[in-house]
């Protein structure tokens, strides 16, 4: 290791003042030893950095985030990561400019960095948001509901998730310098465990920019981030079982790096998202003049273009009705010919550079393979036309659009993915078929198809889900509001089976959970609700001479409870309760009336048992109790009849406190655990109500 | 491959008439060509069966589960799939006593039979029940709620979770040849995924006879499992994405298998359940005398002997408090001294057996391992004393328990697995220090702590929950229904990561969901509603003349909508309402008293909300609706005040059909999406109300 400080000098995105990028380790800023690779403009061609990562201890690495970061991620909430993400978006969203100036080195259009940087640091929002909502106040989760796991109820079962102890490591692809990382991060730091991030070398001086960004805004605890410019050499052998591998890339690299021993070894997860044939299909009715029709030309143009057709969830497979193959072919043709292609800052630029010469020679070795198998019915091959810049110098690929006869038998186009503004389309003749075609991608990020009739979409949704990770069923309806084919979000799963790299990656909640560790945790109601902080029935409860609704959000204890007095619900109250509610229906009327159905008489009405309990656990006088706002798994389990007695059991079951509102009220939402028993002390009504109650000072 | 024959011949389990066991091949019973493997009786080691899959067309199994087993299943919904696990169950069930009689020559004993056959049985029960309760009647999943992609909602997002359509391959250790097959048939099949069961070949030939059981019942449709007793040659190598593998093994086995080519490129996904050195702590507060120290010697002793040790989830390192190491030895020596070794047939016996003589050297040889680390405190190395048996001729072995005085130094007994009566004890100083060793297992299957105090239960809990899948908290409330240590249950995960294997199984739903595809989807409400049977809000609805309550089960269509007139409410309204509930909360009051909290003026109720809003939209005439009997996600999400007038809007919004139930009446649940709003059509309420209603005909 060379030069060690305390920030790297912002980058010169001209190349003017070409400079080695920084590596951040064990929270230090260092410069690769030796000679690094050189990274190139992608539109001039002129060398704007070199990245190395030489002389990098790993395993301090690894070692630094297990004992710096990991421990410091697992001592906060949920909350607290989620408001850290939160804070993290708007620090750089603060400083969107300066990094899009340098996305522009990367071939981006204004777009394209658009999707990227602000793609990135919307995720990071959505899972700040998503954090509060869906996760507890806790460091830990607890996933789904109590399991009875004997008669008696004494022995129950609940499931946890806990932050993973190692680091995960992040190994991002080219495409998406900004995006690629902050999509991983966001539900990584959500789940408590600090990672290193190891961009594509050939775009990692964007990704250096942005991740000084977040150093620099000393949002994250010391330990939680690293990152690598370069090489990430013995890394993966130096993690154990409580690390996880994020991937993105190719699948060949997945393939080599799934195998390291340390990996098999340990069952180190790995999740990758890999190579992908993603498909877009024409509906049957989704003819020329069709809303639909139009919509298809334009997304395809779309998927084609964005990003020079840099994206994984591009469109590489296009199924057309076989009788439209022409039609369809000269509507693109004309569309994709209206592309400007060229240096993105001038005006009009349509689609940039591949992000560099390898990419180029990539790409034209797939469209080699492809071309065997097909025929070429829009564009040339060799260097493109291009606006504002030497096409020999930077990047420049065409865009091509290849058409096959025979899509059953010559299958290059459903193998090989040429990573660049390339694209084939294939002949179907009935729904079936396409949806046959479709699966031959084995295993794709997304798939989509253009119809306004919901029977297609749902035959071709049920018929190629197994095969991918998402499906945009697109129509006129969803045309004003549609995030497109290509665009992954963090509340929808991304990834898919087979050559996809049969991983998963977001999906809200979900992504959280591949960096944590689900544990069944068995044992008696009141130890259970010890542990997890939540009320369940069967658990020891306490109470005082104090009313709960008399007491602040910080003063009510888990399975403090309040038993009821009893009340008996007289003939005339059901009456009186159809009166006034108009709820008539015949079981509340007669005797004779109810036994029509499968009451042995006269029945109270469900909302009556639910106002009446209401009556008697209700403390009238104002207090901290604020509002009832919500109610949950109502069950009424047995039927309430006239001369019925009825008391009920109210268990604070769960807090979480809450930001303070516009009211300006400092509030918490507490969760009661409500139990309505009758004369007999057997169970008529079970659920869950939700109040806001004051906190005592914010 | 030689003979084909309707039906395999009940085994002999004496030995005296060995024969060839039978694979079960693309609907046929076929023996394997040429010589097997010799399986002995465990106690005589009398031979009493051959297994070999010689000759077996491992590709055409394959593609048999592919084009016949996995079409068929998938026509089924999980209702459907159901049933049919269930009527399996029962059909096993009555045919027990023939399955423990050729248990008994694996070395079980009746009770370590009952975990095997009836655990395994037990398995399909539960998932039976939860596949009823917990999926739709359709043969996919619908997974969380609709996701809002837009903001004007023409955009939404759904996850579905498909079943894979390749084959799980099921590869099952030789110490539950029932319960091993049974554990994981029951997520697969309910999943709609055809299965090949491949147990460990020295106890296959107990495998063959309830596999010979499912066959003969005729329940499972032609094609959704296959038996493999012998090698399994080069059957992964014809896997593809979509297909899956189960294992459940030695960590070594499931390294070799998961490298195999066609696993590692095609991505196919690999479930492990491997090596495990589980722990079990005494709880420093539970001393000699109390209930917990007595529980703890107890399943100490009863998880190293029962299966004679042979379970992957028994208990192999014993945490104890430093000072009580004496004590605890003494306690588990007397017990252990008590336990009767040899035939399992003979009245008193209380441990068989190990599974085989390869068992008896593989676990000398781990016990030479752990000896060199540790000194034995109980047992004798060397063929044990026997009842009703000869000890040489039987594949005995002794009960060996053994202390280590440096566990954090010497480390073979948190490495090296015995599978068999062979237990460590190791001191622990403070709590803190019993969790670091316990992490030393890397990653074990289940942990367990015995304690009456709550606070250290939920700091080894909490600490120990990232190393493993599964954590026992033990004390005297939970003593009369605990399941015990070594027991994993449908209803909670069972796996662990690292040396566990990395996996899970089980654990309810999520078991099922391992051999399905999830996939987001795309779309308007519409379109959504359409693809996955289920009313979305913003999704198109119908109506006509007839009230939806007037319509049986079958008469209701998706989307079927009501909407209602409306009714002002009244300051009388909400007077009366407070009388009749006796909810007097201040904000009913009057408007200065709902002032004194977050309300504008005097409030309606909620529930009177929810009350009025029913009178408005219920069909009081005795017809299709039999009751109300739930309700699910209300909020209120506006105050109403007396003045305002509310109106609600009633969709069908789901509908299960249900068996018949005890009264008679064919019925189903039907959910309705109901939102209410008010006079400027602001939504003041939203909630899901669960109906039964009847159906047509049965």
């Amino acid at each position: 290791m060379s030069t060690t400080q305390l920030f790297p000098t912002p980058l010169d995105p001209t190349g003017r003042a070409p400079r080695a990028l920084f590596n951040y380790a064990a929270g230090e800023w260092v410069r690769g030893a030796g000679t690094g690779t050189p990274l190139h403009h992608a539109v001039t061609g002129a060398m704007i950095a070199e990245a190395g990562s030489g002389g990098l201890d790993f395993g301090a690495m690894v070692q630094h985030a297990r004992t710096v970061g990991g421990p410091a991620l697992r001592a906060m909430t949920f909350h607290q990561r989620a408001r850290m993400l939160k804070a993290l978006a708007q620090f750089l969203m603060a400083r969107v400019e300066g990094y899009y100036a340098v996305s522009a080195a990367t071939g981006a259009t204004r777009r394209d960095g658009w999707v990227d940087i602000e793609g990135g640091i919307g995720t990071l929002f959505a899972y700040a948001s998503r954090g509060r909502r869906e996760f507890p106040d806790e460091p830990f989760h607890v996933e789904g509901p109590t399991e009875a796991l004997s008669k008696g109820g004494t022995f129950v079962g609940r499931h946890i998730c806990v932050p993973l102890e190692g680091v995960a490591v992040h190994i991002n692809a080219f495409n998406f310098p900004v995006w690629g990382m902050l999509e991983k991060l966001a539900p990584t730091l959500l789940a408590g465990v600090p990672a290193i991030v190891k961009p594509a070398t050939v775009t990692s001086f964007l990704t250096e920019a942005v991740f000084a960004g977040i150093i620099e805004s000393g949002i994250l605890p010391a330990g939680s981030v690293q990152l690598i410019c370069g090489s990430a050499g013995d890394l993966l052998d130096h993690l154990d079982e409580q690390c996880a591998v994020a991937f993105t890339g190719s699948a060949s690299t997945a393939l080599l790096l799934r195998q390291r021993p340390a990996i098999m070894q340990q069952n180190v997860r790995f999740n990758a998202e890999a190579d992908s044939l993603n498909f877009s299909m024409l509906g049957p009715d989704a003819t020329p003049g069709t809303e639909e029709f139009a919509l298809f030309i334009r997304e395809v143009t779309n998927e084609m273009t964005a990003k020079a057709g840099q994206k994984c969830t591009a469109i590489r497979r296009t199924l057309v009705p076989a009788n439209l193959m022409e039609e369809v072919g000269a509507a693109l043709a004309a569309r994709l010919g209206g592309v400007v292609i060229g240096d993105p800052a001038v005006e009009g630029v349509r689609m940039g550079p591949l992000a560099g010469q390898a990419q180029v020679g990539e790409v034209q070795r797939a469209v080699d393979a492809i071309g065997r198998d097909t025929e070429l019915v829009y564009g040339e091959v060799g260097l493109p036309d291009v606006t504002g810049a030497d096409a020999a110098r930077g990047a420049f690929y065409p865009i091509l659009l290849f058409a096959s006869r025979d899509p059953f038998n010559r299958t290059a186009p459903h193998d090989v993915e040429a990573f660049g503004p390339v694209n084939t389309l294939m002949p179907y003749t009935s729904v079936d078929e396409a949806i046959a075609l479709a699966k031959r991608g084995r295993g794709s990020l997304v798939g989509s198809v253009f119809t306004a009739d919901d029977a297609v979409a749902r035959t071709v949704a049920l018929g190629t889900a197994a095969h991918h990770g998402r499906l945009l069923l697109a129509n006129r309806h969803t045309a004003k509001e549609s995030t497109g084919h290509g665009s992954p979000l963090p509340h929808l799963v991304h990834g898919g089976p087979g050559r996809a790299g049969g991983g998963e990656e977001m999906g809200g909640a979900r992504g959280v959970l591949h960096f944590m560790q689900r544990t069944a945790l068995q044992g008696s109601p009141t130890t259970l609700s010890h542990v997890v902080r939540e009320y369940m029935p069967g658990a020891a409860t306490t109470g005082d001479a104090v009313h709960p609704f008399r007491k602040h959000f910080e003063e009510l204890a888990i399975g403090e409870t309040y038993h009821t007095p009893s009340r008996t619900i007289t003939d005339e109250d059901v009456d009186r309760f159809s009166e006034l509610s108009g709820d008539h229906f015949y079981a509340h009327q007669s005797d004779a009336m109810a036994r029509q159905g499968v009451f042995e008489r006269k029945v109270a009405h469900g909302y009556f048992v639910l106002s009446a309990s209401a009556g008697l656990f209700v403390d009238p006088a104002p207090g901290p109790v604020l509002a009832n706002y919500g109610l949950e798994g109502l069950r009424f389990v047995k039927p309430v009849y006239p001369g019925d007695a009825i008391h009920a059991r109210l268990t604070c079951k769960q807090k979480t406190a809450k930001e303070t509102p516009p009211d300006g009220i400092p509030q918490g939402v507490v969760a009661w655990d409500v139990e309505v028993r009758n004369q007999t002390d057997e169970p008529v009504a079970v659920y869950t109500i939700l109040t806001l109650v004051r906190r005592l000072a914010s």
